[in-house]
């Protein structure tokens, strides 16, 4: 009887609220409206949710992708119907290529309602769908917990996916029937089993042993867990064994660097670069990583940057089990004991002087503190920094995965939020920074230590380059829609208006300065660096 | 000869910005990337395309739909793929539900490149195709003259559309083929006939006269031209000679009025106010206008607003030719001779001291100029806005269609560009603002006369409203995702940094002193008003 009464009264929204939490769920990202009250309401009674309020949608979708990033856990996003999905789908993009763990719950039309074609109808689940791994409309408050259970166990399958949960308004307003299933008693459904990645497979294995021992010059291509703390110890134990390279997408998720970390090249993003990198390689073996192929299409480059003839062989795909891959592969070549080269801790002297393209990266390196997280959306301004930063000291590196741009500000949220203790460095291009300004205003609210330089080109930069790949003649039409200094953002006052700190610098001592203050400062601080 | 040599060397990209220009669609809201190179380059080749560059898609899509709602011909987007594509989907449906005319052209990898999943790599047909009535993806550079003429026509017909195309990099780079169609011989094709709306069935409009006579309380529920300049005069005729009232949608795009326009109510957004407008009449006669259901669904409350029992007529729907309808209508009534009931010019006096909510309709109504456009999306801010107005000097209030927000800023450019000779006043609510305050910078570029006042109220004051109304408690918690004023937005701030002038008012005269200032400024103008 307890155990009924307990129950009595209680709604779907707060049966998936409470269903979120125990299967691991504590924060969520939302921007709600009327459908998703109830939602919100049950926070009150389920106070183990952390809710974030953001004032856009990108920004809570793209704070999930980081917090996933950074836990490897799903986060919650609460978004109010089809266009409250839309704002937040192309972060989802990106979320979606960084295998990122996301549980989206995106309320809907009470399940009558639809029919009535009301202003706000549209297409959910058509519009989730490109952009999700799992979408799933959940029919009834006594299904919520169930559906939710599942959305968790999807997002958290297969390395990680995007899970978008359609939650009817009926079905989070209507309290649980006493007919719902006994395993949803307390208005908490377990959740099912994940589809786990698949184990190492021991012919890959055997077949990348026989080409590792080979004396050719072989490049181990890797993403995911394997160039990350700490199994990018167990990488670099193979490359040390056998003497072959390590790489990475130029879209790779996370990247653990600086002192002590083994060396991975990361794959330039020029088309031209890209090639000259891989050549000279007679194997490329992908672990977890697909086969590089360039960012766009040029007339007459190649589409695959794999030079032809070179052996092309997968240890694993993305889906694939990596850890265990990685190990087993170690292991059969007997290179546990192996000492990887790891980088020495060797901090670059703070420049000084007139800012200049090359002065940017040191500048980073010596600010970066131990253990920083730095989100880096800089682009074009950003091409140097790999270099400089590669014997910082230790730190994980996040990068676009998608190609969308406007993530950086709103992953550095959910980095933030994952990991109070660590410092947060989001280095932000102007253009890029523009699409989601909202997110300075979350970072204020919550306080979160989040250091944002942008680099203020004042051009869409990287597009001009483009146009010249593309074989694009600029004239002067064409340019007036690559440059953004007409007029001139004033970041510094952007960034004040949302109760962010700020400063403006246009020389190297001033940057060190900035950037000293902004890692000190337990709190956001934004630098805006006139280049 | 020289019509062959004049062509050669022809891109798809210059096809379709020619073909684009010749069917007249001459203004470009444009965020492009790399795969829109080519369309970019053309604009220096075409120069009769007026392109307008925009921060976030968002912004391109809502001006488009502005631009649509005042000229009543569709203006290009060009948007960057999917996730360019999905930052503009939320205005698009507002567009779409204002039955706005508009023709996105959505960059795609080129076909070859999309087989390889390359990182931008999405499923554009389906992302566009909940927000769009019609989708083409074209196959290649001869093609794109076609499909984009395609475009226009589905853009125009049955009253406007949106119509979204889809360019692959290569259809927009490779040259024209000698091989191509002869009716595309200049890179131009012309524009195919549209769909045109129905127009008036007889049976209907005698139907519609029979209730008319009767004596009895009747309310024409109408919307789209029939509540604009001229054609409101004809709604106008129909109502003095039958004693019928004149309704609109609560999310009607357009309503002309002031001074010398006949009255229109339009239907409250609170549903027990809705419900109460409708109360009383014993027939409802809908003339392009669906019958009226409730934004959201309530427990307990109705979703038709209609009460049972009441005569529903239809007269003709959303797509059907409303213009002839109504004149039809007028004709059959025999009232073409009859004086319409019209609006006095009577403005009202500035009100002074503390702003409250009833004083702000009378400022806004002493501030609007002869032919303003207002675009008004103050919502709760606003709900006392229509009556004070409705004697204010004439001018067209343009009104959120689609449940979306975010959209009125956008939306003012679209409108300012559209209409060089107008002001443009925005009414904005600051939660509703902080989804594309990009569009200032856009403002500012273009040095649109837009005059934006920003309701402060520091809260989603509609959401507690609607928690209320959807039965849900306001906790703590939930209290704390409703209010945006920790921290508090510097509007004026915000502004300045995108090089748009602004000031805040806390009381009315410094409000009457600010709109006076901004309706003279030939420039983009904030206000910020504290509530």
């Amino acid at each position: 009887m307890a155990e009924e009464e307990m129950s009595t009264g209680m709604m779907g929204a707060e049966s998936l609220v409470r269903t979120l939490v125990a299967g691991g769920v504590d924060t969520c990202f939302a921007n709600p409206g009327t459908s998703e009250m109830h939602f919100v309401s049950a926070l009150d009674r389920v106070p183990e949710m952390r809710c974030v309020l953001c004032l856009f949608e990108g920004v809570a979708t793209g704070a999930a992708d980081g917090y996933a990033r950074m836990t490897g856990r799903p986060a919650a996003t609460l978004l109010h119907l089809g266009p409250g999905l839309a704002n937040g789908l192309s972060n989802l993009h990106n979320a979606k290529r960084a295998q990122s763990a996301v549980v989206n719950v995106i309320g809907d039309h009470a399940t009558g309602h639809r029919q009535l074609d009301a202003p706000l109808t549209s297409d959910i689940e058509g519009a989730a769908r490109p952009f999700s791994d799992w979408v799933r409309t959940s029919p009834n408050a006594d299904a919520v917990a169930t559906d939710g259970a599942a959305a968790i166990a999807a997002a958290r399958s297969l390395n990680g996916r995007v899970a978008s949960l359609i939650l009817p308004a009926d079905t989070a307003w209507t309290p649980l029937s006493p007919a719902r299933s006994a395993d949803t008693r307390d208005g908490v459904a377990p959740v099912p089993a994940i589809t786990p990645p698949a184990k190492a497979d021991p012919d890959r294995i055997a077949a990348a042993v026989e080409v590792l021992r080979r004396d050719e010059a072989t490049v181990i291509f890797l993403t995911g867990e394997a160039v990350r703390d700490p199994l990018i110890d167990v990488a670099g134990r193979i490359a040390a064994a056998t003497g072959a390279d390590l790489m990475t997408p130029t879209q790779c998720p996370v990247i653990s660097r600086g002192a002590g970390r083994p060396e991975v090249t990361r794959l330039p993003y020029p088309i031209a670069q890209a090639v000259e990198a891989l050549s000279g390689y007679r194997n490329v073996l992908l672990l977890g990583a697909k086969a590089p192929v360039s960012f766009f299409a040029y007339p007459g480059r190649p589409g695959e940057l794999v030079p032809p003839g070179v052996n092309v062989q997968k240890i694993c795909g993305p889906e694939d089990d990596i850890a265990d891959t990685l190990t087993a592969l170690c292991n059969a070549l007997g290179a546990n004991e192996v000492e990887p080269a790891r980088a020495p801790l060797d901090v670059p002297a703070q420049p000084s002087g007139e800012i200049t393209p090359e002065s940017l990266g040191p500048a980073i390196a010596a600010a970066i503190p131990d253990n920083a997280i730095v989100i880096d959306e800089s682009l074009t301004s950003g091409r140097s920094f790999m270099g400089p930063t590669s014997t910082a000291r230790p730190h994980d590196w996040v990068l676009g995965t998608g190609g969308s741009i406007g993530y950086a500000l709103p992953n550095a949220i959910g980095a933030a939020i994952a990991c109070p203790d660590r410092k947060v460095i989001c280095l932000e291009s102007d253009g890029s920074g523009m699409y989601m300004p909202q997110a300075l205003w979350t970072m204020a609210r919550e306080k979160l230590p989040i250091l944002i330089v942008i680099f203020a080109n004042r051009k869409y930069q990287i597009l001009r380059a483009e146009m010249t790949n593309v074989g694009a003649q600029i004239g002067p039409s064409a340019a007036s829609l690559l440059d953004i200094d007409q007029p001139t953002i004033d970041w510094t006052g952007l960034a004040r208006s949302l109760s962010v700190e700020a400063e403006q610098v246009t020389d190297l001592d001033a940057l060190n300065r900035a950037l000293a203050h902004g890692v000190a400062l337990d709190a956001p601080y934004l630098v805006e660096v006139v280049l």
